[in-house]
């Protein structure tokens, strides 16, 4: 069982995986590379070498755990977390520590081994929107679990392990450290303003206009005015919403076109670039019968998006040491270059 | 000018490079590699191509900024901060900016490119730790700064861009939020306990043992019990002390040998791993003359170290979005395996 420690001096948590997957004389020969071609186990035929299927989809009519599928959600066969068991947590001497409930799964996003999402048609696209929404609000309704994590890691540079196109979810017993950072900035700006932060400074951009790569009716993309990393992007519902798992069918497909889009930017604009997109939706609404402040308000003072990061730097000791990122790209030439791709080059 | 933007939503500062280092198109060829051969701006005879030098160790009497030396402290060609100009700080609507005063000095280790600090004599060594406490103590005296980082990129994927043995150091006009988060936990310990949070946890760990790698009388080495990385690394004084900047000439002899031992058991165990290393001081103690409560107790409540990082796994799309981090490696095996080195193999 994985084991959750926390630690004491920046008290964040930490999952250690206790069953050691991987032995330290494993990492003289370096981080593993994605295998180029051989088996995939995310391809259609090899069904057995993945856990049964949560949910998938499938136009024919075909059986489960057998090929026919448009779309896979499958329990990661090496998971972070476990599902199973109780939440247990212990005091050892100074530190804490807790079982390592939660889950962890995966989207095959198609069948095709390398189609990607920023090749795939808006309809795919949403299919996996749509999946990633129902997961969410089924995880939402075990109640050891406080934050549910939608993300993609693209490429190896990213963090993935398979190149088979997937979107990964990680559900969580304790709410993350970077979540409730944003909460609490998000919170005390409604206590000041009653406003929600998110729909102040969507507003703001969208009159600037400088940090702006695309915009509609109900998605806005844009380059954040802090930007940590070159062509960092942010992807905004413009109705204040604080979950994703709440969309309607029609926000659905226009969040397909707008990420579509805008990964195709990326993808014409820096050649394929690795990145991540990490889905910042509310901490589990309703977790605790007895809901302190933020949770009552949360509907109110948080705005669910999305957040892409292409990995074209490295983060280095000055990053680590300090929390501190040095962006050598003002986000107003990143999004004046993106603007300028043609999508459909 | 360099300028620093306030992100609203995660609150944090960021430094955004406005000169335009790196244009847009650039990135399309990937990450820059480090140049192999070819000229160096940092060996013996090449002075003239870094800017004049801050202090250098020379015992044969040479003049400065010609060959001769043992050890160079520069400023940073390129400087992620400037020394130069006041601390303006403006509102851009909801936004917040300061313009970009700080300063990016480099100490050039040694005169040999390829002789690193896991190869080098205690001796040399010390002269390193000698030089960046030096310009710590000398960096603390600008009242525009309120943070002074000592770090190490080691390797291309640690972040390194010139290959020659180097230790940068940035001072920044703000206290960064991972040294906030530290010292925030540090006080609530010591307001609880009136101890240091330092103090107690290494008490404990050098009784329980199963996580110390190395131990003597002035310092402990360790893998922190909720280690975020495999082979993540701790280096302590065993006296109590919150800066690095005022340690005896016998306990920077110490902290030689101590950081020369474990460098080099990294090395033999990891095969020469690419690393970070940052040293956590405490924010300038006298950067104030109205000391808010923390900077009066800091003396008590903050303890320095020394974090090293091998990176050995790659950091994706749920520690970004998180800020949550999964280790395979358990600490405890770790500190085995780098106990029994053979560091003179």
């Amino acid at each position: 069982m994985p084991e959750l420690r926390h630690d004491p001096f920046q008290r964040r948590w930490v999952i250690i995986a206790t069953e050691r997957t991987r032995r330290p004389q494993g990492y003289a020969r370096g981080p593993e590379a994605l295998p180029r071609g051989g088996f995939c186990p995310f391809c259609p035929g090899n069904e057995s070498s993945t856990p049964p299927e949560i949910r998938s989809v499938r136009d024919d009519g075909s059986a489960a755990n057998g090929p026919g599928w448009k779309l896979r959600v499958i329990p990661n066969k090496f998971p972070a977390l476990r599902v199973e068991g109780e939440l247990e947590r212990e005091g050892v001497g100074l530190f804490d520590r807790m079982s390592g409930v939660g889950a962890h799964e995966v989207i095959v996003d198609g069948p095709e081994h390398s189609r990607h999402l920023a090749d795939m048609s808006y309809g795919e696209i949403e299919r996996v929107i749509d999946a990633a929404s129902e997961r969410l609000r089924d995880l939402q309704r075990d109640h050891r679990l406080k934050y549910v994590l939608i993300f993609k890691n693209h490429g190896e540079a990213a963090g993935a392990s398979l190149a088979h196109p997937h979107t990964q979810i990680i559900a969580t017993p304790v709410t993350p450290r970077t979540v409730a950072a944003e909460l609490e900035a998000a919170q005390a700006h409604f206590r000041a303003k009653e406003r929600c932060l998110y729909c102040d400074v969507l507003s703001q951009e969208v009159k600037d206009g400088s940090r702006i790569v695309r915009v509609d009716s109900s998605f806005v993309v844009l380059t954040p005015y802090a930007s940590r990393f070159p062509f960092e992007l942010m992807v905004l519902p413009r109705k204040h919403s604080c979950t994703f798992g709440e969309m309607s069918a029609d926000e659905r497909s226009a969040l397909a076109r707008a990420l579509r889009d805008t990964l195709r930017r990326l993808k014409v604009a820096l050649d394929d670039p690795p990145f991540n997109f990490m889905i910042h939706t509310s901490p589990n609404l309703d977790y605790e019968p007895a809901r302190p402040f933020h949770f009552q308000t949360l509907r109110w003072d948080y705005h669910w998006h999305m957040e892409i990061i292409p990995r074209l730097t490295r983060v280095a000791g000055f990053e680590w040491g300090t929390g501190f990122y040095i962006n050598p790209t003002p986000p107003e030439d990143a999004a004046a270059f993106l603007r300028q791709v043609d999508i459909e080059a």
